[in-house]
């Protein structure tokens, strides 16, 4: 009737377009967790028989055996994860399991199941991101005094440590995971119990439940409970900016693998290479985490865009839910570990970053400094006169710290002898002290915090 | 060592994130079409024998029956589809499968194949997008004159008909056809003989190749060829602005569904009910295709974000170009199929509508147009007189055509009582003949149209 | 040249992409704030004389005045906020404005300056939302037992009170308000002193320059503090999951404003009407706030697509982050203050709602659960009886609770007359007693929950 | 009351949140241009008389001279700028001005104002783009057989020449001039006459308007007219396309600029520098125009955004349609003009990128062809014999085309010495002379076929 793949008529295409099991079936332990949880609380509040409710358990237990050893038969028609087993519960133990959706609805059941999956997902990125933050770790201890240039605009602007540099993202994935756990903090709370709605006339013990399933506390709104999805939406936006973190350090390890660049090799583990350009070193890993940020930023904006202007309560169009985040996770745990195995496997090449730091009058800065502080001059007056330094570097074919200091004086009089021990790239490295500077002495200061953060 | 499903070491990583044959072998058909091609061509160039050619073709004719069996092992350990094929036809016809690499790579060879999958997707959005406005302007004939509040802010504004209505989305529709249309226009170029990135030494036939796989013409820059990505972009902008589209018509019919509105029905094909309340007559459908404009406005971000700012030629990230592709056209073609289902399903409630078109004094307009072409009062005092009159109808709790005309002209003194044929819900309908407008035979005139357009 | 607008030549270009001062003269009150806790400090190390610091002080407060006096010329040659008032300084005070840049570069100082604003944002909108919280509490107070219909799939599905609903968006922004606070926190710690991006060789004391901005402490690396914008990119993703939850509310209004539901009317203090049609009292206000949404939105993916793949340290694409902040605040701020105005001045219509909360058998779940529990029937088997009941209902064309008894007993012989009293719109909120659920006494205890929580 | 800047109480935020004047003001020239086709065809109709036209046309050329003069007094109370517009024609031309508005709606006027603009834009995109590839076009005819590296994975591959590399973005930008001259097409239709929603009772001649606007035709439907603004997001798709391309350019150029490259040079046109750092010369525009994608994408979620689920016919929310397209294009517009700046100053350093290209064996590749071609062997077995070759050479540390043939021919027996002249860089350019390659005689090819086409 619409041709190709929708010839079977409007049923069909109302089956194929409703149905979600292909993608919820991720939430069968979820599911089952807040089953038990839900038919045992039934039982304590005499809402269901003990009899009824053991029935039950043993139907889910056999339930979860089935989908462990893959003979669980999950079905198109039966819609969604929930009514999968709930029906496979019916074969099982038959007229019993009615009594399972008792003071409950499918509303409250996906909102909890979602929820739970959720916040694991959380733990499970700070778990990586722990991982991840450890081999940048232990890349700055190793190169604490590693030399390599600083960038501004991809220019060299002012050398600094390659241990200064990975702590630079040991901070920014600090900061991730603060994200996650806020996030998971926040949808701490239990909407089961909510119902379709509006809550339920049964006496249900809502406490009970959310500690069973080790929620903080139920959820205070049953409207809220149905209807919300913003902790999804928090969870991909941590993701989306923990996945732009690592896009700025896939680019620089693309970068860096340039032979433009030289600074880091690979083992062959982290390398695709061609049979026919052994030189090529593809660094297609990095590539790839680069790649998923695009993702993960397409699936925050698809979350939010479907629950844009969406009136409360319950909608189908929040179906759309759960291809957004189960994406998202995917693409966010493989970048992280495959992010964490490369810090681990990189090797540094410490010569190359050397010679590029000391290209370019790196040190014209520390001259600028030492002319305020030897000689008291205002800072944009001693940039001046750096710059003609520079200059006259420049004409002579000759790094600033070879200079002849009258060279210098035809420049600036005042200069002496004792401008020169500055303008060595070491000297530069060494005199950024400053808290929070390149300086090897503040960097081990910063391992050090970091070392006893991340054990 | 990063825990959880990563614990098998860096090279199960890599290995985990590098595969892509889960998603590429949706591809299978075009590979084994451009094979084909250039195979072909190698021979009539003599770069391969006519023997070993034709083993080739053999093999991929064998491949093509296995995948259709469902007998072919898509393998995560040869990376992607290419290799997938290549090895098999290796294991097929011996070492002259080697010759089928010849003058090509992959970098040209997934070029190929995804224009080749993309611009059938255009030709798919094509049909569907037909037969939803087929299934509108069935609808607008048999309502041409079925009368409904035409709303602004969700307000009664003037009466309009269904038909009217209908067409406006037939319009809109016809716009979206011409953006695919105009998309693999666009993208009717040959990537194939690009090689890696810049061409390659053999005597090859590019034209040949462009013509076999029915492409209007070669690419004229290999570097372009094997880089470009903005055709899959272009068409998820027209996936994206279709969406949008089909999210205002799912939108109407959420509101028109409910009892508020009650302006359609839908039978239980296109409904999705509860066992509970019969009352319920969910417009899940509906609520489906409205949810997944946020899947395909995503898809539209992830490519985008994916292409910024990526240096030529080939990377890694342009892996990522096919998931969001194949997911957005999985949600437009779905969601067309679906709107077409409901067009052709819906009934329309002429008595709702009309009720809910006569309620507030939707005449207003016409009364100061009246004034205006009447009494040549300027625009801006007709409007003024007309609120006057409204407001007393108002305080009489009568509608406009039942006020007494001396309650009329104590406001106008020159009001006459031909005014009253202008005031009823049907002679404001007829009244708009204006080209384009609401009345009847207008929209007949737009439905003679579009019936010659549309067969 | 390239016509147009661009004839003046490329330096003219150049001058004109790379002024930002139009946009970031919004940060100069940070700016003087920032450059005031550095001229103390380095006082007080003595890297400056007190002298020169009282100088650069006291130009700073004319800077000040200047500016407060709309005196203040703002010059694009200069390019930045920055530029701009360092230049003003020097013709002020002398070459002493010289030394004001000592032992800081605009990196560290632009990045001071905008997070000084983002954090004084969050604070904003946290002002906002509780406003907003406050107004939505007052309506939940006096309309705690104002029955409504709760929707789904926009159709009534069960009876629930006006307050309760108005309490689930006090949920909302509730978590709204969490997400500004933690990201607040996050942000909370000073670039000052990373310099261009290593440190700097002067004995700055950046503790005492974080104290002096209110910051919690130094940031604790330098390339960290001038590449990051991740605390901007948080702000967004909070706004943006904000303005979703208002976007919820806002197509709430315009839904409950639209004579099909008659939920809700406004003063002329919020309503636009039209000078012709005195029914039409237009929800503008909440129109713009649905879609403001768009705007929010569209500035997280600006500044998530700007920042994804740039390497460390500073790039110029960092300029582009405060339009997407300055916009994006705007909006979220002017939408805050009008949902805030909107939910005070709104007057639910308790009759309207009332009937429509009656109409369509809303309490079917009671009568299911009644057979649960009285009759210790299974839920999926209750469920089946009270669809039979409902449909005999339709076909007597009577409420629930007219259907008489023996109709009842025909489909379930064990039916008695205790039924009736829970079949009432009534009866049917005020049994959702269960925690979160409808029943006025749960919603006022909510009520008193959150009427200490936000005074 | 809800205190900081919205003080002022209800009314004040209404008016802030409502009025555009400060964004629409810049349709000032197209409202006044579609009033007069409109009061010209209202005149010819005799819907208005020929006196009171003229003088609403002379009142419609005085407000347009106080605008070019800088007098006409925007006023945020009249809200918009048609209103504004209107209100001066009031005080100027006294009554009739109020017959302006006869037969017409803010809702048509508004879109056929901002169509005419979005119009307009497409026009200035597409003479920007064709500035830009004059400029590659000028560069590629100077730099046709100037070798560079070919890079995949940011790895060199196999050597191309820069005049090559431009072409594939003259390629990339013609599809952009495309997409911007579809849009243009598909949007050229007038949606005047089509009044608030429903057409109009006057006898108007749509098709007379349409003309006088430049229009091909009137929309054939005025719902649609009034409702859909996919002509602007169309626009908003290709310039976000269009910048993506810019973007892939922009990273390019800040690559080459970099010291590690040192491809590039810019004059100091487009260079800012350092007081201090003579070597830095920074690509900022570069880096600008790779920002600016953020915003152009932004605009284009931002609309999306907006639109998705808005019920027809017209709503408030549209009003955020402006701001998305006008920012927008303000910064495709000054990104394309910076670029064609760029590409003009732009000065291949061919020494630098020449020696790059001869780096790391780019003709294994070579190699193997020759293998393939003159020994008959199977492309995968020739792989294997070049990859042996190469890494005999990297033992050697000699250039593959330096390697003794003996040693070749103990990989290989059958090698000659014709091998040799197919290893240089040249030999490699030259040989890759397939349609489309990187052969300079392919490049002049292209060259020519560009030449003809932009000029």
């Amino acid at each position: 009737m619409w041709g190709g793949r929708f010839g079977e008529g409007p049923a069909k295409i109302m089956e194929e377009i409703n149905a979600s099991i292909e993608i919820d079936k991720r939430l069968a332990a979820q599911d089952l967790r807040a089953s038990r949880a839900h038919v045992e609380m039934l039982a304590a509040q005499k809402i269901v028989s003990q009899a009824d409710a053991e029935a039950i358990l043993r139907g889910l237990d056999d339930i979860e055996t089935e989908i462990a050893d893959g003979r669980f038969e999950f079905r198109r028609e039966l819609e969604d994860i929930h009514l999968n087993i709930e029906s496979r519960l019916a074969e099982l133990i038959g007229p019993a399991a009615g009594r399972l959706h008792t003071a409950r609805s499918r509303n409250d059941q996906v909102a909890t199941d979602f929820r739970l999956w959720v916040r694991e997902a959380c733990a499970r990125a700070d778990a990586l991101l722990l991982e991840l933050q450890r081999a940048l770790l232990a890349q700055a201890e190793t190169h604490a005094d590693t030399i390599m240039p600083g960038f501004t605009h991809l220019q060299p602007a002012q050398p600094v440590t390659f241990g200064h540099h990975c702590l630079a993202y040991v901070e920014m994935f600090a900061r991730d995971r603060g994200r996650f756990a806020d996030a998971a903090t926040r949808m701490d709370e239990s909407p089961l119990g909510a119902a379709a709605l509006a809550g339920t006339p049964f006496p249900i013990d809502r406490e009970r439940m959310a500690k069973a399933l080790g929620f903080a506390r139920p959820m205070r709104n049953s409207l809220d409970a149905v209807a919300s999805r913003d902790f999804a939406l928090e969870y991909l936006a941590a993701a989306a900016i923990c996945s732009i973190n690592l896009s700025r350090l896939a680019e620089e390890i693309v970068l860096w693998c340039s032979p433009a660049f030289g600074f880091v090799k690979f083992s062959d583990a982290f390398t695709t290479g061609s049979s026919i350009m052994p030189q090529k070193r593809n660094p297609d890993a990095a590539e790839l985490v680069r790649g998923k940020t695009g993702r993960i930023l397409g699936s925050f904006v698809m979350l939010a865009s479907v629950l844009k202007g969406l009136a409360l309560a319950y909608a189908k169009d929040l179906q759309e839910d759960k291809p957004a985040v189960f994406e998202a996770a995917d693409a966010l745990e493989l970048s992280l570990a495959a992010m964490a195995g490369m810090m681990t496997d990189l090797q540094p090449q410490a010569e190359a970053m050397r010679k590029a730091a000391a290209a370019g009058h790196p040190t014209a800065t520390d001259l600028a400094d030492w002319l305020v502080a030897k000689l008291g001059k205002p800072f944009r007056e001693a940039h001046h006169i750096a710059g003609a330094v520079v200059k006259r570097a420049d004409e002579l074919n000759l790094p600033l710290d070879k200079v002849p200091l009258q060279e210098m004086q035809t420049i600036e009089p005042k200069m002496t002898a004792d401008v020169f021990p500055v303008l060595s790239v070491e000297a530069s490295v060494n005199s950024r002290a400053s808290y929070g500077g390149t300086a090897p002495a503040q960097v081990r200061r910063q391992i050090a915090f970091w070392r006893e953060q991340l054990t």
